[in-house]
């Protein structure tokens, strides 16, 4: 199985199918093409949160904004999983994610370990369309030989090196939380990194955000329509909401916003 | 095989296709997931024009702004066909138009009957993505175990009580009909619950459409780019369209509005 | 394998999936059901860009504004692949692309002889998606008989006759090239008609475009953010570009604008 993920929007993700199923009759699974546009941080953000749902599989993903300078193209093994794109820090989160959730971890084993290589190309037919050129048979070729044996590609170099990306870790204090906004989902959400456990005893409650009052609920529908709600969404963390509407815009926050909760 | 439907957009979808693959190798088609958020009426109306075209299938359906509250859960029996979804009337006109459609049906014999279950689930990871952690699993189970036996699934129970969700009828007269746009297209075609009969002896000629006459044609090309007109579309309902333009705009409508023909 | 193509936008595509799964195991590709609303030249472009880099498929085109006239239904064989779709041009320079890409032909010799067959179709269902009703049980049909076989189905003739499309040449001088825009991508990118071979001797030097001088570069990320370039894009041709932005708003042109380069 190789699922996709990119910025591209229609129809260049057709021409990365075709490359690669003229290589393997692997499952395809399109994760999203709408991805902001080159925005690495909101990609690696819903990566790490869908991709761990995934049986084994190899992750093609192509935002990459430097497409056709010098960054590298890598493969990335975590456990029975594979990511492949630039090195921008795209995969990185997932990644960890993905060693997380691992089987034996899952078993009460370690976390798998994150084994990075960079991937060599040479003079793709294009210099602006690597995800065609470069990353599609690449995935296509870790796919058909095997995740385990990445190493033993033409020209795959186990590497140290790679651009990192990390989320910013909340601040939990006794009586609430300073975080911020990671990403705001299609409905509005906005999704914070403060952990949902904060929540913990505030069910039915209310709670400040930012200094005004909301409701604490499970669900959407615990408030009237068109009303404010503080839940954990399906992530975990903490998310300003509003039933039937935009939570980013009835608490007036968008990504990178400080969320002071308490 | 297994098709998906929703109002998630992207990416939350790609989390329901992990947990369901997971599970099983079904085939996984996309019906949309792009349906207007949170609107149960409008994705029902689609469900039912497109879901009878597939061969047998499980249905997954999840436009749920229920989600965390106590709504049922549903798996529905509708021929050699089911669908998955919550209990809010998403799924109830297209499983009357698939029993319609059932292969002893379309050879001369009764409608298939409809069988509805409400299957249990406890504490889901989330109370805000049923879609993941609560209708994948179940529409990956009742595909596993086969369609004809829904009810030998784990905690899945027949009840005789579901919402309903049932479109208006139109009052047909000799004259003409009084009915309302049931959804707009993205082309801007606006579909009523007018009959295409109706216009059996209008072709060629024209009809009065609140009160301003338009032509009354099979194509969309049959006017000039622009112009408004009057035809039946591929749902078999009378449809008030603009050739390479929006019907919508032009006669005035939108969802929910009365149409008074001839 | 079926690939599928398309104006429709959501959730229309479903209901051709559903009537060829019916008639056929075939994988399903979608190439895009975004192309702009009956726009024959845009998708054109598109399918001639993207067709050639799959193996060899069915390739199903519904861009139809013509649907329910009398355009004719057409299989088209280009090696092999077929094409399926109206008689509008839509197919004519993706065949012609396939052609040269044909096996044959990539070896050296000739490209493949392009054949063009008329499907006969009798009272559809619907007069207005031939999608549903017409080309995909062509499209099905093809897939099932094979591609080298097209001419064996019923009601299909051969014909010398079909909408042809082209797209203009340029005029490529010593000093540079008068070309015009054939399409803007979704990054913004303006994609012209002009051979990228002219930027030869340009590269990190800068060109004239329309009387403005932009520098040259391979990548986007070549020039600062917000800053204009000149590059190849990855269809071969002279792009006009922002990197992280608009090219075709930073240059002021559109499809069909001309641009005079060098």
């Amino acid at each position: 199985m190789i699922t996709l993920s990119s910025d591209f929007g229609q129809p260049y993700p057709a021409a990365m199918k075709g490359v690669i199923l003229g290589e393997t009759d692997a499952r395809l699974v399109d994760v999203s093409h709408e991805f902001p546009r080159q925005d690495v941080r909101t990609t690696a953000f819903w990566l790490r949160e869908v991709l761990p749902y995934f049986p084994p599989a190899v992750h093609l993903v192509v935002v990459d904004p430097g497409v056709g300078t010098d960054r590298a193209a890598l493969a990335v093994r975590a456990g029975e999983h594979a990511l492949v794109g630039p090195d921008n820090g795209v995969l990185a989160p997932a990644a960890r994610a993905l060693a997380e959730r691992d089987s034996d971890a899952l078993d009460g084993g370690d976390a798998a370990e994150i084994e990075v290589f960079e991937v060599a190309y040479e003079d793709p037919a294009s210099a602006t369309f690597h995800g065609r050129d470069v990353f599609a048979p690449a995935a296509a070729a870790v796919h058909e030989r095997g995740v385990a044996t990445i190493a033993d590609g033409d020209g795959v170099v186990p590497t140290d090196e790679w651009v990192d990306l990390v989320f910013p870790d909340p601040t939990v204090r006794d009586d609430g939380a300073d975080g911020e906004v990671l990403v705001v989902d299609g409905f509005g959400n906005a999704i914070t990194n403060i952990p949902g456990a904060v929540l913990e005893d505030c069910w039915g409650d209310s709670v400040s955000v930012n200094g005004q009052r909301a409701p604490v609920a499970r669900a959407y529908a615990a408030v009237p329509a068109d009303q404010r709600l503080v839940t954990v969404g399906s992530h975990g963390n903490v998310e300003l909401a509003v039933n039937r509407g935009r939570g980013d815009e009835a608490f007036g926050v968008g990504v990178g916003d400080a969320v002071v909760l308490g």
